[in-house]
């Protein structure tokens, strides 16, 4: 609706993203609602006590510090831990190749803003991660998708993409939101080199990588790219830039996550962010180095990895027990989201109304397709919900469901 | 200079700001050098013991919430206490007015992003705020400029620029950033008179309204504005966005600033914002309404305005005992800055080598004329360095122009 301010003064709409999907999700923080919709973490594994902990050793001994304004690359020794922790799997950075965002969806408005001319075309996974859509969309960003099986995005599909010209590939190769499907090492292989070939850099994001529940650590691309060009270059220099963050392994509302890319990449970036909030919270990167730089971490995530992956086990025994035929679901080895697809021709965003009278969220499939399609589909989070809730919660999608499937 | 990565994947440069003021800068962290090139607050009017406090209380009592994702708008009671605030000077707003960013840098960004059009033309004071040309230099933006005086920005002058078609009006009223001025009561009716009649918004930046060390408080823009509308409307949709941060009153280390609209642009930067940065950091939502929202918070801006008015009157002393003939300066009624002007003919920028080596810094006035001018001026920061190195800085700076006179 054009309001008097539109008219007056046209304000632009061109450049932010739609809220459609936003104003669904209102209806998901209704009293009662059980809600497998949000992609938050649980407050149950939220380090409090080291928290609080930290925020007395920060303001007692460097409190003149911690509040003062900061550098916009980051703190320093944030980002040399990044760089030490990246080092464990064998990729040669510094804190030179680290930008710390506010949050990866800064981290993916910042890459739009550097990258993407008006009409650039950006090859995505189709479903991909509503975040990113939204940031880019921002920049006029056309895109090029790429449908997935089990094993993630099909690289058997992406050298016809790549030779229509590509900006950028983005790809999610761990527990893909919204799908929870993973990219295979072939695949991860097969990527990299032909991004190498067509000379397309990738944006690889990595929220969840640290929250595998079942099979072996698989390499992130950054380190599988370097481990291809390691003999020449001491610093690494290649083609993917690479990004993570703090909100699912310590907590969201810190809003802080960090970029892994050459540094030139990083100068830009650097350049990019002045002008958006100058920098991140000086408070919140003492309070986050603070807590994470510890041994204590590693049995933190342990323990994350626990709860959620019964969340998960509880999520897909429920399914199994309460969905009709039909209904099909992805089986996530980690992360916070499982895909479900009902019987085709059947509209989750049309049942998504039921759903919330009956008390259950989840949001439609097809917010997550940038040229559309996935009617039949949904993501279900599995992170937020106490087991007991989860058991009730998709007792109630199924029985939405299947009073909707005559 | 073009590095590998420009040159093979073509990274944009026209939407990221500036970086030689940047570069320059770097130097003045050098040590022993006494800067008054930043604009940071003075470290020892953080209140550290109240910030441990609130940590306490905020992760004891509501851990849960301050760590998890938050909305975009901001928290709730965060924005309720600035509309309270808000309130208290006779505007008529609700929280459904205020939207809490991430610095107020953001919020320049967001603006830019929502309002300029590649070549749209924006009246800004010459100078002006570094931090908005380098936010708005992104978005394509053509600067129209207008003079100022004692009594601030040459209102007389407006009509003849408003002609020529401005999408909007960016002015600093009060103790502007870089000069100090203040603009007068009769040309802020003024200017909100003809903004009015020529249908063009204002954008009103005050980080510093509540650091007045001298003379009578003067209502915001936005509070006059709403004044001349009063009768006919409940909340306030008037012409002026409003701007202000709690950086200069509690610390920078937050980043958390706000800003004041018609609800119907607020609506707009939200959109903008969640592509950009999701919302703010919880926590240090959390943590400033903790601090600010006390009857302490009074008595902790008084302190800052006894602190920096000495401040102020040491540096204002130290000129007038220090300077050679030909210098000027002018003397702010409240703020961080003020803004000295050269003999004609010199230029700040040829003297700033100089004067590092002198071990004192500033930043040269011409950075913050953005359409060029302003080479024998410069911008002195006096509320982060102490009385005695005031004395010493300016000492040191009036040797290196005495000696570059000649």
């Amino acid at each position: 609706m054009q309001t008097l301010w539109d008219e007056r003064y046209a304000l632009r709409t061109d450049n932010i993203g739609s809220s459609a999907i936003r104003e669904l999700l209102k209806l998901t923080s209704l009293p009662d609602v059980i809600s497998f919709a949000g992609g938050l973490p649980a407050p149950e594994v939220f380090p409090i006590e080291q928290f609080k902990e930290a925020a007395d050793v920060v303001l007692t001994e460097m409190g003149d510090r911690a509040l003062q304004y900061g550098t916009t690359e980051g703190y320093q020794p944030l980002r040399e831990m990044i760089a030490r922790n990246a080092a464990k799997y064998g990729i040669q950075i510094t804190a030179d190749n680290v930008l710390i965002t506010t949050g990866s969806q800064q981290a993916l408005d910042l890459l739009g803003r550097i990258f993407i001319n008006r009409g650039d075309r950006v090859l995505v996974e189709s479903p991909t991660y509503l975040g990113a859509i939204q940031a880019w969309n921002a920049y006029g960003v056309k895109y090029v998708t790429i449908p997935f099986d089990d094993d993630g995005m099909r690289t058997d599909m992406l050298e016809a993409r790549l030779r229509t010209g590509i900006k950028f590939i983005y790809v999610l190769p761990n527990f893909q939101n919204p799908t929870g499907v993973t990219l295979s090492r072939a695949r991860r292989i097969q990527l990299i080199e032909m991004a190498d070939a067509y000379g397309v850099p990738i944006v690889e994001d990595d929220p969840y990588g640290q929250l595998r529940y079942e099979g072996d650590h698989l390499p992130p691309l950054v380190v599988l790219d370097d481990e291809m060009r390691a003999k020449e270059v001491p610093i690494y220099s290649g083609n993917v830039i690479y990004t993570s963050t703090f909100s699912k392994i310590l907590a969201p509302g810190l809003r802080l996550a960090w970029v892994v890319a050459p540094v030139e990449v990083i100068k830009k970036l650097v350049q990019a962010k002045q002008g958006c909030d100058l920098h991140t919270s000086t408070l919140t990167q003492y309070l986050a180095y603070e807590v994470a730089n510890t041994p204590w971490m590693k049995s933190h995530i342990h323990m994350i990895r626990r709860v959620y992956r019964e969340r998960r086990d509880v999520m897909i025994k429920a399914l199994e027990e309460n969905m009709p035929e039909g209904v099909q679901w992805t089986h996530p080895k980690g992360g916070l989201f499982l895909w479900a697809t009902l019987p085709k021709g059947m509209d989750s965003g049309a049942i998504f109304e039921d759903a919330v009278e009956a008390k259950v969220a989840f949001v439609p499939g097809a917010s997550f397709h940038p040229l559309g399609g996935g009617e039949n589909t949904m993501r279900l989070n599995f992170s937020n919900s106490k087991p007991e809730m989860i058991r009730e919660g998709i007792k109630r999608l199924a029985k939405v469901i299947k009073a909707n499937l005559k």
